[in-house]
This record gives structure tokens, sequence and C-alpha cells, in this order.
């Protein structure tokens, strides 16, 4: 598959503003992409849950016992200290943990380096350990489950920057990842910048319809917008917007 | 099967001031009904987790991709805009999702219009979509996940007011759907009244036990209570329950 | 199996205060256990999840419908009243549950007695009933799930104080079971000295790297420490441990 | 929805011609149909697993354990016996089982009755008792498992044609069902004759095709068939298919 | 829980002579018992299996790795020499593996030996390994997977003669164990008797039910037979059972 | 990692007559490697189902609806037909098919030019089509299902000759696969030579004891073989091998 052209930071900053609902439904509806949500991930921390930038992948495999060793971070094969050295800031560590809940892919301190280094978040469709020191860090980290033991206990990381499965989802290095309160959203490279349009258009008519549904008027016609109530949608739009 | 009187109105008032615990442990020591709690079920707002009332059904199946526009809103087909704005108020709205958690059976949009229509409570064994607005709403909604995809993804709505599955519990329309902070149970219909009357005496004499058992007195004769506890209650009930 | 020697109250205090996530390193990189941390598990309190102690076990298998009155706490063959007045002090019950997630496996009145009984904590596969006032009694209790219906439903008691499995764990009588905000795991009590020793100076060296890898220091000789780190922090900790 | 016309008697002979590979084949590529194939189903006799035929939809729903005397076929309530009875000769018994493979959804006695009446196959999501007698009778049914225990034990009959899930297929009444070595598959109604067309020509090429890769060509151009291989092609056909 | 008497030999050999679907269909309309039959299990060898027996159980545990040489057949400490050497000719071996299916619990020596010791079956919720020897061994063994692995490395044997789990169903030491073409059933000692009797009857009626459906006869008085029809079977069989 | 040696010719040859269940003893044994079966997989044929030969692995991950038509044989962008046209003769194609049984991984025409072009054979965690096919061309493949949909209703190819995980296991090219009636393993390249020399040894002194065990010898000393059981065997060995 040829690459597609990266995304604009524009691109990025505004996809960063959509909702990941709101994503999912653009994939959906206009582009027959049905599996963009990255399953079961939570936030480690409510506060610090949000963010957009290009993957950066991880990918690791049902450990082989005799390749445990390499798998410490100060054996000279392992492969964890240069992909977080190389990181670029701004990038999204997407970990393909196997979806294995039952381990920590990442500690304290790496995060603590990411942090430092600038990388905008974290997913992993594992378990992730030292979560009350990672809520403190600050660094947005949506992990599958709170799991003590680390990594090399099952896996093993195997090559970085290559396209790997992320909680059902298949993530190429360089689409980009969204992630707010409800969850974390993989936009393919070459869709950004109509997603990022439609649905920043889209959550805000949503917006307007919420307010006249909270008022008591019936879906018919109004959810989803007749052509009158896109209309009448502009002129509030035109008019400055007062609380309606 | 024959359908079972409507329980009163006084009846799921009642229903509605015991704990879910209790009304299971009635269920099954009474009527040897097992399987009454809706599996795996949280409320998307801790504030907005109680109701009580009789069961709305809709059914839900894996999408056939050929239907997928219809489950659109505004496709003249779709069976959900008809099915909200009739829904009597006061009822629990009980979707059938097949215990998928990675689609948002309804959004925020949706939950304003059925809060709007004094629909009492919803409850599905799928996911749900714009969590931080629907706990805004305050209308009570219990899902298994948080889940961005719209539920057309993967779900098609096939029809409403029919006997449905909803968390591994069968469910008719009409049983009593009570919530609690612990879950949601489903009372069939015909016992109704008999669960509410045992359950609320159940959790008064559970309440006077706990207050024993906490000043130190050893399980024996006191939990479940002997005829002894049983007298000793009846006489502290009767003395105007002053703090024990 | 000839039995190990029971681990000191010393010990026992010094492994609550190693976090589970270096138990976990310290036992599979010393010790070569990978499977110590049970799975899935979480503090119904998350004020009270801190404790340390002997696991008492008890045994549950799929419920025979003709058994379920034994297992009514009222009954003479039930097991349940005897194990909570018979567990020391001190000690965490260990409730295999056979990973069933639908059952309460205790609810408030027997948390009340567990605690007045001065049980250091609770940890089961399973779910858990009467999750509000479990929070307010304040004895540290991880479950699997919120689950209203009593356990009898499915499950039946066997037996007590023989080797069990929690969260795909084996825990036998006796292995100390160490719990904190990041989960549960259970020590080998023939392991528990060991662990205690390894395990504090591994926590105490960490947060000193944390600390420069905070201030932007990269990972390289730093994380593992190399010797010239682990002599300066052998420095560090001489001169008094000012704030580095 | 608007009910589709039934296939004629035709479309139907042919579909029963065509391979259920090649069937899934076309659904996906002309018409976006990925999900047709019903999981996990096997033949009770490796001998009797050919059909094709309009569905005839049966559901059940977990047990709610009051209403398991009305699954009695002798209880002027149960929904089975009449079912079965009116079942049209030629049709195929679709049983939503829920996906439970450890009940036994027919045994020998109604299987018999059910080819008596001229039944032309079964499929259960579910599992099957008494299947070496139904292997005797010789109408194909399809199982995803051998158990023993009758379908009430967990299971209860709730509507007979109406849509259900089967192997997490959607099966409307009157799709056409059709089985072979290789599984069943549910072809919507308003697609079968697009179907059997395509599908026959598809099976007739490709069975050309495998006889030329037999003899050692290379796939390219060949598998799938260049614009070149299908003239060679039509001329082997018009040569009168002799052995090439 | 008293010890129930141990189901006489003459109980055993009826016992063996009713189908598993029978026995199961007795259990749950006789005895209110829906949970007897040992799911996902079927026979290495289709010639060798039926048998029944009072079940002699061992139980497994997930491997605690420092615990694995131990399971070594020529440690001292292992169980399972011991136990094969101490198990009662006719008794059948329940071994609960805890539903796993990717180690091998036997193999072709430990078979051969139970064999020679007079085993009457062997049944397992996890995996064996030499499956085509223990085919020619000829020792029936019922399994849920052909798997080629050591049982330790993944499992540790605990203790005999305890109470278990195997394949989701609760086995006391003693119950009778029946085995056919289609599974596995667990009879509980207390009830060997009662099942025996009625099994035998409901078989013979059923037999004779199924010739007059293969006839053409509807289902409606024949099955369930209607009081007429329980009179002409019984003089059916008082007429000599000529074919009917 | 640094790429060990391939293994020569004669290694392969000989680990081909160990079997799968030696195989697997002498890597948890001699290595602590547990986890070199590939789960769940059975062979499409009985009478082709041994092989050993270097891995030659394809991955997959999850369908991105977009990337549907690459997956088409006459797509120039399908990884495939390239693939399938430079695996080396001999070698082993090894599918990660991320364990999805509900999809055929290939079909007839494939296997037959994998045939034509002497691949030893071939292993997937998913399904396969065109089973009777297959079973006819003579290829031994191994699977996990039967499945008639093509790969490309869920999955997509993104890559070959890069490690995999196939039934759990991780597969690195080049590493010998062995298969034969009793499942697949996957033997690390630097342990091949050594396993195949012991296993043999194994092998052949099991089948001595076996035979002692059949006349009715204990285990003890027997099984596994003391000191004076290993003389004898080397005497029978060295007397000529009559029938013992």
């Amino acid at each position: 598959m040829r690459k597609p052209r990266r995304p604009s930071k524009r691109t990025i900053q505004q996809l960063g503003r959509v909702t990941t609902p709101t994503i999912t439904t653009v994939l959906t509806k206009e582009h027959g992409i049905n599996n963009a949500a990255i399953r079961n991930v939570w936030p480690c921390s409510t506060s610090a849950c949000r963010f957009a930038g290009p993957a950066y992948t991880i990918r690791y495999l049902p450990l082989r016992e005799d390749l445990k060793p390499a798998q410490y971070l100060d054996h000279r094969d392992n492969l964890i200290t240069p992909a977080v050295e190389s990181m670029p800031p701004g990038c999204v560590a997407v970990l393909d943990a196997n979806q294995r809940n039952d381990v920590g892919m990442l500690g304290g301190n790496l995060v603590t380096r990411m942090k430092a280094r600038g990388i905008a978040g974290v997913v992993t469709d594992g378990g992730m350990r030292d979560i009350p020191e990672i809520a403190e860090i600050g660094l947005p980290v949506f992990v599958t489950a709170i799991a003590a033991p680390p990594s090399f206990t099952k896996l093993m990381a195997v090559d970085a920057e290559r396209p790997v499965s992320c909680g059902g989802v298949p993530v190429y290095p360089g689409d980009v990842i969204v992630a707010d309160e409800e969850g974390v959203v993989c936009v393919p490279a070459h869709l950004a910048a109509s997603v990022a349009e439609i649905g920043l258009a889209m959550d805000h008519i949503e917006g307007y319809i919420q307010q006249r549904l909270a008022r008591g008027e019936p879906l018919e016609g109004l959810y989803p917008p007749s052509e009158r109530v896109r209309r009448e949608f502009a002129q509030w739009v035109a008019s400055g917007e007062p609380p309606i």
C-alpha cells in the first residue's frame, strides 16, 4: 500500500476538537468505516484524557520465555528504550498488547520520560501499572486495565512503526489518534482532513438541536434536522449564537 | 403465555424502595427465580441511578449491511423514532443490544427527548455514547460500556414491545424494572406485589441486624434472625425506632 | 507438599509497604513467578484498599440445586458462618468464586461481622452485594463486580483452608496477600521475607530515578540504574534525602 | 421493513447447487454483505448435510424458572408442538438458541416428526441431543454441539416466524438458508435470484481454473481470471467440456 | 454435608444402560437439577465411550512456577502416581483441569496403567495428549481437546478425592459418572437409584413413540404420551414386543 | 534480536520424526518454553497431517473497509499472490489470522498452487474454505474452523516474513514448524537441533516403557524410568529390539 500523505498540523488540531462519537459517525456514514473506536480503553486520569496526534506504533507478541531477558530495559536487545527515545514530540504511542489485561505495559518511569519528551498521549489494549503516579504525571494514558505485573511476564516487544491492531482496530503509523472522555478513535491518515471538516460542522448543529429537544420539541423533523431546521440553525448561527 | 395483569402504581412505587440485592434474594428464595439481575450494567451518572417502572422493550439484531440506511433516524423505515415517541411516561426503556459493548445504543439527543417525554429510565446490555451529556441530562441510564460508535455500525432494531434478553435476563414488556446503585433487576409482572411486600420487610429487619453486628454480636442466631431476634426486632419497631 | 513456615509479623508489615507492581517485578525477576496478581479485582472503597495478611481461603463450586438450602446461613450444614467465626484476626479472606461476576459473594451483614472480628481484608474473584454499605463499613474488600444476587443462586461453598484459585492465581492458606490501589497480589509464604526486603529497596531507588526523569534526563543509564546511578543514589540517601 | 417477495422454487433449487463459500463471496463482493455464514455449526450426519429452503424461525430466550413447565411439550402454552406441526414442507427450521452449546434444542422424536412432515433441514446455534438417532433419521441438522440436557434447563421458546439471530447472523423468515459440507449460509430473500445466477457461473469457472493450477500454472492472470483466461474458459465450455 | 450412601453395583449397572439425554431429563424434571452434563467433552475413541462408575476426583490449580518440578512423576511430592495407584477398579477418574484446553492432562503411559488397573473411564475438562495411543488402548477417555503439552506447563495437581468442578458441573467423590456417545453426566450419589429406575422406563417408551412418529403420526397426544398412548404401550410391551 | 542460524535439513527431518507431545515436553523441561503448541488447530485431512519445515509467515490485521479491494487477488496492492509465488519449497506457511474462526483464510485454488510449488504445509489460527477440495489436494493444512466466507470480509494481509502470533504462539520466520495427528508446534530455530536429538531418544524409551506398563507393571520406578529401567532399556536396544 502506498503511504498516504501525513495530515497537516491544522487538521490534527481540528480533529482534536471533534468528539469521538461524532468522528465515528462521520467515518461510518461518509466513508463506510465501522471499526475505528479502540475497544475497552479508559483514561488513567479523568482530567488528562484529550489528545490528537499521529500514531507511533509498538507491536508485542506472546512472550517466548528464552527472550524474556531481552525485554529488560537494560538489555542491549530491548526495543522499548530506543523506541521511547525516538518518538517524535506530539505523537501518540500506540501499544498493541494483544488485548491482554493482566500485564502493565508501562510504568511511572517510562511515562515520566514520555511526558518529558513531549509525547501527546498513550493508548494500549493492555493494562498499565503505577496508575496513581501516571495520574499525577498528567500525560493522557488510555488502558484496558489496572495491572501490576510487568509486561515481560507475558509479552515481548517485536517491532515499532509497523501496522498494528489495538483494541480490535487496525492502526497504521501516521494515522491520527484522537481521544476524549469517551475513548480513543483512529482516523486513517488520508481521511483526516475530510473527517475534521464534516465533524466540526456536525457537532455544531447537534448542540443546537439538543437545546431544542430539551425544551420539549419532538424528534420528527428536528433530529436529524430537516431542511427547515438547517435553515433555522443557519439563522441562529448568523445571529451571533445567543443562548437559544 | 397469557399476559399477567399490570402491577399497580403502588406496587411499582414500593418496589422502588426495596434494594436490588433484597429483590434478588426474595425472587430466589420465595419464587425460585435465580436470573433476575441484568449483568454488567452501571449507571452513566452516580447521582441518577434509581427508578422503577414497567419495561418497554426494543430488540436489536446483528446488522445486515443492506439495511443500514433504514437505521438512520430520518429513514422512513427506522423503528427508533416512533418507539421513543410512543413510550408511555414512567416506563423503563429496555434495549436488547445483544451484549455488544462496542456500540453506543443512544446518544445525547435521543436521551434528551426521552427525558422530556417522562421516561423513568433506560437500561441496555450495550454501550452508550455522549456519556458526559447524559450525565448532565439527569435521566438514569444503565449501560455496559462507554462506546463512541453509533449502533448502526453493528446492530439494527427489529421490533418493539416483544420479549427480549437484556444482560442475560429475559424481560417481557410490562415486567417491573428496578434500579439502584447496585444495578438493575427485572421483576416478573405477576410477582411484583409479593416481592414488594416481602422485600420491604426484609430490608427493615436487616438494617436492624446490621447495627447489632456492628456492635460486636456474633452471627449465630442473629443473622439470619432467630425467633428471639425477630421478637426483639418487633419490640424495637414498636418502641418507635430510637437509635439502637 | 510440605507446609512452609508462616511469615513473621514483621515480614507481613514490610510487604504491606511495598507496592504491588514492585512485588510482581521481584517475583518474576528473582523467583520466576509470573502469575501472582489476582486478575480483574478492584476495591469497593478507594479509601480502604490497603492490607497485608495471611490468606484464609474458602472454596466454592457451581451450585447443585438440591444443596441450595444448605447454603442458607441458618442451615446446620452451611460452611460460611463457622468460617467467618473462626478466621484469625489479621487474616485476609480469599473467596474462590470460580470467576463468576453475576453473584454477590458477601453482603453488608457478613462484612460487618468480619470487620468486628478484626479481619484485615477480603478478596474474591466474584461479585459483591451491598457495595455502598461495605464502603461505609471500611473493611477493604476487592471484587470483580457489583452483583445484587446472593451467591447461592449459582455457587455453593465446599471447604475452607484448602488451596484455591482466585482470579487465576493459586493461593495456599498462609500465603501473604497484599493489596493497594493497583490490586491484590499473592506472595508464596516461603518467599515473603525475600520479596519484602528486595521490594522495599527497589521502591526506594525507583522513586529517586523518577525524580531525575521528571527533570528531563534520558532513560539510558538512569533507568534501570547503571552502577554510577546506584552510587549517586547511595550518596543521596546518605546525604539525608533532601528534595533532589 | 417491507417484506420482500419470496424467492421462486427455481431460485431455491439453483442456490442449492452453489457452494456456500461461493455464496459468501458473491454476497460480500456484489452486495457488501459480510455476515451471512452461521458460525460454528456442523452437520449431525456427514451424509445428510445439503439443503436449501426458506427459513422458518423459532426464537428462544434465557429460561425464567416459573415458565419452565410451559416448555414441556404437553403443556397447553408450549410453542414447539404447534410450530413443528405448522412448518411448511420444504422449509428450513432456524432455531435461535442464543448460542448456548450446553442444551439440546431438539431430540430424536421431534426430528422424526419434522422428517415425516417434509422439512428440508434444521439449523441452530445451540446443541442437539439424540445425535446418533438423528444421524439415522437422515434429516440434515446443523448444530454447534452435542448436548444431552433438554433445552428447558436453560432456555424457553418465545415466538416463531419473527427475525432472529442464529450463529451471529440475522435471519428473517423467508430468507433462503443453504447448507453443504462447509456450513450454512443465509441469503436475504430479495438477493436470492442474483446470488444464484452469479454463484453458479463463478463455481463453473473456478473449477476450470483449479485444473490449470493443478498442472502447475502460476496464479498471475489465471486466478482471478484475466480477460484472456475468461475467453479460454468460454472456448473450453463451448468445446463441450472434455477433461481439460 | 453428610456423606450419602454409595450407590449399589446394580444401580450403577442400570445407569450404564440409560442414555445420557434421558438422565439429564430425569434429573431436571424429577429433581430440579439442571447442571449435570459435563460441558464440551468428547471421547478419544468412538468405539470406547461408554461407562458408569463412581467418581474418583483429582483437582488441579493454575501452576505456581516454583512447584513445577513437584509435578514431575519422579518427584517425591507428585500426587499423580499415588492417585493412579490407589484408584479402585471400576471407578471413573474425574480430573478438574480448570477448563484449560491447551494442556494434555494425561498421556499414553498413564492411561495404559489405568487400563491395567481396571479403571472404568476418564473424564477431564482439559486436553489430552497421545490421543492415537489412547484410542488403541481402549480405555474410554473424554476430553475437551487434543493438546500436546504436558499439564505441568500450566497446571499443578493439589489434591484428590475432594469435590471438584468438571466442565462446569460439581462432582463429589462417589457420584455416579455415566458416559455414552453423547457425553458424560454426573448423577448425585443419593439420587442414583431413582434416576436409574425412572430413566430405564423412559427410554423404553420413547423408543416405542419414535417408531409411531416415523410412520407419520402427529405429535399431539403421542409425544409426550397421553394416557391412551401409555396404555397402548403397555399392551405392546405385554404382547412381547414384536416389531410395531 | 540477532537472527539465529537456520536449522539444517537433517535437523528438520529428525524433528519430523519426533511426536508433538514429546517436542513440547523437551521444550518445557530442557528449555523452559511452555508456549510452543499452536492452539485449537486440526488437519483438514487426517491422512495428510504430518510435516516439518521452516516457517514462512504472513500477518493479517482486522480489515479497514476502504482497503478491502486491495485484498482481492487481482488488485495490484494485494500481498497474497506475491507471497505464495515467493515461498521457498519445503517451507510451512504460517498465517496469523488473529484467531478469527469465521473466515476462510485460503481456498482450493491457492492451496492447489501452494501444493504445486512444493510447500510442505500450512497452519493458521483462522478458518479455511473449500475443505473437501483441500482434503483431496493432499497438502497438509491445519485450521481452527471450517468457514465459508473469504478472509477479506474481516481481515487484511499486512506483511510477510515478520514475527507473528499463531494460535497464541510466537512464530519467527525460520522457526521449525512440526505437525502430526496431535497438532502443530513451533520449535525456535536455535533450539531445533537440541530438541530433535533429545526428543528422538525420549520417544524411543517411552515406547519401551509403555509395553511394560501394558503388561501390568506399576508406575513406580518404571515411568519415569529409574536408572535400573534405563539400563534394561539399553540392554533391550542392544539385543536388537525383539518384541519385548
